[in-house]
């Protein structure tokens, strides 16, 4: 019950980090959709290691393929399944973890729940686990593409540790996003986020930080009241990746400072549209999107796998020490702005479909 | 599909805030659970207007009657459902509502979704839905009480606007929360944070902050790899409460600040259990609980409704001014904590049982 | 768990026979939608006890009240709770049951379940708790003349033991059947099938049969292909109502004598659209309406109570002997018919808004 | 949404009849599960094509692979995928079906519900579907094993058109079943069905008949009251599988022609269990188990496909004339029956856990 996601497009990912593969189900995924491989693949490449200096150096294709469910570039309405081969798998580096727990990892809890664990790359835990979403999430975008067409999602690093970039979510491009490899959106942080990464790299520890969201051009009335909420549901999709620790949208923990009559977003006519003329609210009030931009920071802690000792203990109940091996990311917030953007797009594709259930004037 | 919460404790709030009557059906509760109407109407009492001079004047019972699924005193495994009567409607004070937006409320997205809208009180998107959910949470209570004694959820404000409550999330008791009409854990806090409170209403103004919250001797197990993480389903249950702006666990934001080693948590044996030395993940890792105490925080805005005029437009397109009228909340965190521990109690309740139906050990 | 249908039209229902009462909450209806609690009364009405002279005599008025989701005559796109309150108890009537297992009834087996059992009437396994269902049904209809008008639901009794009536599902009115007690399509069996139920009755016994369904006007393209085929939701539907047997759609089990020539259906145009010139498919093909008439049966058992005594055990294990007591049906059937069309209704109406997500062409 | 069977023991299929393969993921299966791909493809092999004289000559070995949530033969509570590649195709027999709707195929109805099809070999509407199914029904019989050694599930062919076989539930085994490749109870109908089966084909034509099923020691308790219902969930599993036209329980549709006093099943006391002395209920009561053995037929529609020239029109709209072609199973029977097993299986694994959410007793 556990790798499901979604009410209307529905998706199941599966795969453990090492073993046959991972991917991902797809159902409810209308028919007549054109759907290329080669669109899946690039945002697999965006979220892929070893795609530049200052990631995992990993090295895995990670190449899709097609098992159903879409037949001549059309999706069929029927389940689309996909699925990306595990290779270049390192077993020997994980040896130790087999018996140690990783000091903030999902090892010790894993054995708590299952009684069993996948011995080797933390299993479901693995970061690997977002190709099944990044995936699904590029079909998702060619259902929002054809439904609806303009919405844009973009995520760019925000911040790194304590470097902060200057972004304007009204006016930032994909092209400058995916200009630099550390994907912010400010060029004057380029340099000094890529320099502090390597630094902290070279010293065997890790950072994290914050990315940022915005979805451009949502219709109005998007989300449900109650409990799926639009932002709710995005609080949700967020927390599901690996290495977050908190969600805010609008105007935030920042916007708890501020009175009502300083938060409050005036309502004003323009174009014939109610739009409001500031946008504290983060494009979303009481759950449903008002129109205007949809913007939130999710923040990531500092990659758990460090280099050096720390004091853990064995499986088997006695205190021991480990010292992180294997091929990580320093920082993982690169290739997480691919899979934010993914996680947004499930949850719009998903609102927006249950918007046209119930909707008399679709 | 908006109003139903959990997978295997379920609940389906209805209601509107005029009208009948507002309440739940729960869904998958067990048999043979204790459950006193008593107990239900104390929690609500917790959260129901006029219950001291700093929340909302509105006179309303909130008298709770169970029409189903109870008998003698011990729950059936049958659908509990839960009533309370709508009362002391003054929809007059609503009148101009009706045809003109109120700023940071829903009245504009509510009529952009459905192209209608319950015309006084806010409908769904008041804060009256709510009393569903703090009924369900008192069921849910007594089933984590006979499945797994020994759990403590307590919420308590950490923060008014920038008022700052100093609270050891380990010692704080609920008769420390309780014995303040704010609802703070930090007894040297209580009358700043009153006065103040009392200052902006004065003002016809409103203010925010931030509500913390605790659970304590939660078992190690609990949560799901991937999509259902323990700590994503809680932030999909606080986004799901009304004026809620962001979500952090354990380290949160500001754990973006620290490296890796910095913020890891070691392993130690303590008394036979596996424990951590630092608790900077919040209690839960990957997704599942680790038996340290799981702590979040919450932030509200400030309450929409304010006493000035301000700028907003007609359901006709027309540009206009409204001042708030009626009877509200200066601020919302006071009858917010039992809330907050409401959907806390939910999401663990569903989860505690969710384990059970996958743990040959249960 | 257990009383929730539907996916996107989904209906939870509550209460047992004595208690506060019993109903429905509905999430998932769309706005805009007229409805009036008259057309819910009148159904209501057509499956309530003592409305003639062959069911039980029971007198409940069954007065339905809606508590939510409704404003001047509109739905609200809230879900919307229905409420009928339970009156004319007879507990003492029941005081044997509480100890004694009633033969082919619920007893023993919610006990083995639950532990527990509601002492009198049956608790959720009462046919009043289909009461939830038949006004659920009442706000379907409106929802399916909203979105598809000229969608005919009619149900009526084919057969009461071996009397069998002769009646044609392309023609049959619901005139025809209302102006009958027994609920009949065939005006020549109407006396025949009453004076057999006065008679069973009178020996203390009682009967089953049989009741026919047609859909008439369903367009193509509604049921999903594998789990969730038409049928199938309405063999799940139909089974689910209480003292059913057996379900079978078009040529049923009678077609498992033909062989496959015999049994085809050859596609024809006509007017312009693919039509059937014969229909043992039942207007389902692959799990997808095909445009013809959907037709099915529904096997009901007789009673299970019956006024002689009857070999059973206590709920502490002993043998003993019991007779039936209280006022009931000596056949469910008449009362069935409104019951087995709004099981029908239900499932149609989800599957015409489950399409609506996922079709452009809507 | 339609590919989805389970609530708790939930599995999504996957896969075309030609095209990359087909599969399942199965999600909430427990962990430590003994598992091994052998016992997986023991059942794909009982359901093939080309397995004996009397199916489909269609040559394809089916062979299972495990992608994930598997290892070293222990299940590890997370999703499993298994994927068997599609081979053989022949997709120059499906030519002529690209444009003509084959009569009682899906053809049609998917054309009219996707505005698409996949080319050839039926698409999801192909038997081929039903690999996945019975791969999950293999792992759920170990989770059976596991929870609740010694229920038995079995199936057999009742009866091939008007041959009946003599079957006693109580004692039939599976040795007897497979010993003859009708797979029918009853060794003195063996040589007439296969005879007839063959004299059928010979002829270009087909057959259907009646599938039996028991679940001998089943535990008293399972299955939900209400809507789910376990013979409405067995109901709904039965009328999933391709071909399926009617569904019975206990004493089914012949039922209808006793009364209540003959129909009833009197309790008695037996080696201190409540048993039924009579099991005209067919071991379910209000839609629970009562521990007595759970018997219930399927009828299946003689195969649609037939070797002579049929009515038809083209997707165009134009009438025609077409004749089957490709390597067909005259009668489908001999395959269907494990996959009413695997559909039975499926149904109890999902309601035994279902019941371990709730039972304090587990």
């Amino acid at each position: 019950m556990s790798s499901t996601f979604g009410q209307v497009f529905r998706i199941h990912t599966f795969g453990e980090s090492h073993g046959g593969g991972v991917g991902v189900v797809i159902d409810g995924c209308p028919s007549c959709i054109p759907l290329s491989l080669e669109s899946i693949q690039q945002e697999l490449d965006r979220r892929r290691p070893g795609q530049s200096e200052i990631v995992s150096p990993r090295n895995e294709p990670d190449t899709a393929e097609i098992l159903s469910g879409v037949h001549d570039g059309l999706t069929l309405g029927t389940p689309i399944a996909i699925m990306v081969r595990n290779s270049d798998p390192r077993p020997d580096a994980y040896h130790e973890m087999a018996t140690k727990y990783r000091p903030s990892h999902a090892d010790y809890t894993y054995d708590a729940k299952y009684g069993i664990r996948a011995p080797s790359g933390g299993g479901r835990a693995s970061a690997r686990e977002t190709i099944g979403r990044v995936a699904a999430a590029a079909v998702a975008r060619q259902v929002l593409d054809a439904f609806h067409p303009g919405i844009e999602i973009l995520a760019w690093v925000k911040s790194i540790q304590d470097l902060n970039a200057t972004v304007d979510p009204a006016t930032v491009t994909t092209a400058t996003i995916e200009s630099n490899i550390v994907r912010t959106g400010d060029p004057a942080m380029v340099d000094p986020m890529i320099d502090h990464i390597k630094s902290v790299r070279a010293k065997g520890d890790s950072v994290g930080g914050v990315i940022e969201c915005v979805i451009r051009n949502c219709p109005p009335g998007l989300g449900e009241p109650v409990f799926d909420k639009l932002e709710a549901d995005l609080a949700k999709a967020m927390l599901s990746i690996p290495a977050t620790k908190g969600f805010e949208i609008g105007s935030g923990f920042a916007g708890t400072l501020l009175t009502g009559r300083e938060h409050n977003d005036p309502f004003r006519m323009a174009e014939g549209a109610v739009r409001t003329t500031s946008n504290r609210s983060g494009g979303i009030q009481g759950g449903i999107s008002n129109g205007e931009n949809i913007l939130f920071r999710v923040a990531f802690k500092p990659t758990a796998t460090v280099m050096t000792s720390q004091k853990t203990v064995t499986s088997s109940g006695e205190n021991t020490e480990l010292a992180g091996k294997g091929r990580h990311d320093p920082c993982v917030l690169p290739r997480a702005v691919p899979i934010v953007e993914a996680m947004t797009t499930l949850v719009l594709t998903d609102h927006l479909l249950r918007q046209r259930c119930m909707d008399r004037r679709s």
